[in-house]
């Protein structure tokens, strides 16, 4: 099967998502939260990936409910500009997240070679 | 890693999307073309996973493109019913990202219980 069908310059791409109750953990959130980690704020790390600031609250907050945990914790600095980071829970959650799909890409990379 | 947020009844979804020039193959032509090898019919097909002709045929178009060669084959009835079958090309590359798929798939199950 392997042998049929080759073709130059084809790639893959691979989502995955955490279910829980509902889906709540893919690229997407994953991709706020590590911007959350770089700018320590919620509101440019949405507007970073062009999210509303609304839908990035949901997203988050929808992870919170299934997880049972914050994925976030915020600070308010003295100037009234609030520092939000994420929580040992989260970051772990995150890391897990990505390992898995590291993981994947590994396996993903071997089985384009094996049938495309 | 592996060991913190373990989580009862979490799973998993995993998408896989095939890229030429572009995106062009994923789970949505796969079933699509697993319809019409069941049904025999790209309408009947489309309207069993209640797409419409148009984008069918759009997304049929758009991997012939991509692959070179069709992959299904018509033949008209004698009372005017055309009949679409897979072609032997587009049968196997069905079958190469179906393949590709579920050992992902294998690969995936053992990873969430590893890290979830």
């Amino acid at each position: 099967m392997g042998e049929d069908n080759k073709k130059k310059n084809i790639s893959y791409n691979l989502r995955l998502t955490i279910i829980g109750e509902e889906k709540f953990f893919g690229p997407g959130i994953a991709k706020l939260l590590h911007l959350i980690d770089e700018y320590g704020s919620i509101r440019s790390a949405a507007m970073a990936m062009d999210m509303s600031y609304s839908k990035a609250w949901k997203i988050l907050r929808r992870a919170d409910k299934e997880l049972g945990y914050p994925m976030l914790e915020s600070k308010n600095g003295g100037d009234g500009g609030g520092k939000s980071s994420l929580t040992p829970e989260g970051r772990a959650f995150l890391n897990n997240y990505d390992n898995m799909e590291r993981e994947l890409a590994e396996t993903a990379d071997k089985l384009l070679k094996k049938y495309f």
